[in-house]
């Protein structure tokens, strides 16, 4: 594996949690305790009101931006505004100044900002979001995870080359499997767009084409890519991050409902803790947006700190690997 | 409440199982003890062997016939093999001699069964699948599931009706509240789909609209209903189906790994049993297929002696409710 000699830092927008910098701010100085520089971009009264309740550590550097778009305003509203700390953010990607940018939140805005300021790598029609799931192989990477709603087959197709390169780049994997996300094995069962689809994944020779997988396939880790549209990556990323949350909720109830349970629960919770642990979707701390020339990071917006740690850490890892060197050797399929 | 006067027997696909009729003999023989008549249709050598394990109950009854459509087979078969143990279940109810028709297994086959033989509800361009998923509230009725994996946007304000008038009866719940399954909250975000069914849903007299659901909703059970196209439903049906069993494994596992956790985990049994159940999709037995003259429900075709007598159970109370009278009033919403 090849380290790059320079370490640029991550460029972390402080101003993109639900939760104001305070979270963004605590996730920055731990992930600075690995070593990973970490450049927070946002208004440095308040950054530097949060960093003050930390040890000083010299790999966490802020850079001044007043400006910043909140969840309630539009993605669009990044054109008319250079200086919000998310365009700040991506120009510092672009300018080489930084690795990679990672947002907690707006992943519309952030999508904008990435596509204006670093435009697409040749070949790709759209950019997607591609997120981890943990499944009974360790986790499964989806996308699109949200970023297009309504596709046209050769997207797959795009997508299925760039995510292989992005998790062959970064977890060492030769040829990772990739699954087309569909109502049946067959292949002949699917929507028009999954019919469409097939045939020209079939035939892409940079992927390990494994077939199409059904919603029970994500969690068994049958392949460890799936592609599909971004409506039905969405629903389904949100439904079992919901269904993770309401089954563990209900087993710590059913453990805390009789006396002898209780005991039952306190002689299993370091047992029951892993698997909690699994399932939370801090553990993976962001989605890769993959498609742009730069790497760019989208986190929850309710992300706590480990998610923000976790965030900068994925995002540096990719960065060190050189992740998008080689997303660029990227060619479009169709056009190859 | 009104209960029928006579009470036909539920009409059972005695050859639809993974596992051969003895899975559905055993479940239509716990059914008939709970005083349901079942008409066991299928080859009747087999099924009398299978039905001499049991005493004898004069609730469970067998209607003869030699053919079946396995799952290998093409659902288009219905229309040439009139003695398909399907066609003779749907036949039955148009007949008036079942009160309801059910199949463990091949959806595809019993969907094409149920129109060809059935016939649509005036006004319903397509039935549609409707599933029931658990969620904090209890359930979530999530529909289509499958029948249709591209659809038009009248489709989902037809089944929103059909639904809705479905859970009021079933569930004796008036105006229950429908959501329409997307990728925010917001009216303006979501599919191209979903941004035309929404001021359709919006605009209709017959439903609770409650506006866009995400899929997080599902398991927290923001709404009674959610409406959605047959791809996303399915792949959404699969997923939770897939996650619960996975985690529920990795629970089982995790508190068998030590010794105290196995303390722990005897301790909690009884406890961590009630979720188990709670997530298991053989506790709602079957999905039913709305839309078609009649009411027919589908079950999983890997489903256990559980599943078939839920399903038997469930039908037999849509039966005794007269839903059907309820879902033929139907007028479209388009056309009304």
């Amino acid at each position: 594996m090849l380290f790059r000699m320079e370490t640029l830092p991550i460029a972390l927008d402080a101003m993109g949690s639900d939760f104001g910098p305070g979270v963004v701010v605590a996730g920055a100085v731990e992930a600075a305790q690995l070593g990973i520089p970490v450049l927070l971009v946002g208004d440095e009264a308040q950054v530097q009101a949060e960093l003050k309740k930390y040890p000083q550590n010299p790999n966490v550097q802020v850079h001044h931006t007043a400006d910043f778009i909140t969840m309630d305003e539009h993605a669009s509203d990044v054109r008319r505004r250079p200086e919000a700390s998310i365009n700040v953010c991506t120009r510092l990607v672009k300018e080489g100044k930084a690795g990679a940018a990672v947002s907690m939140g707006h992943s519309g805005a952030t999508m904008a900002s990435a596509l204006f300021t670093l435009g697409r790598i040749k070949g790709v029609d759209r950019p997607a979001i591609m997120a981890y799931m943990p499944s009974q192989k360790g986790f499964c990477a989806l996308l699109d995870v949200g970023a297009n709603a309504d596709i046209k087959a050769p997207y797959l197709q795009q997508w299925a080359v760039l995510a292989s390169a992005y998790y062959q780049a970064v977890h060492n994997r030769p040829r990772p499997s990739v699954g087309l996300l569909s109502i049946g094995e067959e292949e002949h069962k699917g929507s028009a767009l999954v019919l469409e689809a097939h045939p020209l994944l079939k035939q892409t020779p940079e992927i390990n084409f494994y077939g199409n997988v059904e919603g029970k396939d994500i969690f068994k880790g049958t392949t460890d890519i799936i592609v599909t549209d971004g409506f039905t990556g969405n629903v389904v990323l949100k439904t079992a991050e919901g269904e993770a949350k309401v089954l563990m909720g209900w087993i710590k109830e059913a453990l805390m409902s009789t006396l002898v349970s209780k005991i039952g629960a306190m002689l299993a919770r370091p047992a029951l803790r892993k698997i909690a642990d699994r399932v939370d979707p801090s553990e993976y701390g962001a989605s890769v947006l993959l498609g742009v020339q730069g790497l760019v990071f989208i986190g929850h917006g309710s992300g706590d700190v480990k998610a923000v740690k976790n965030a900068v850490r994925v995002a540096h890892e990719a960065y060190q690997k050189d992740v998008l060197g080689r997303l660029k050797s990227f060619s479009s399929p169709a056009s190859g």
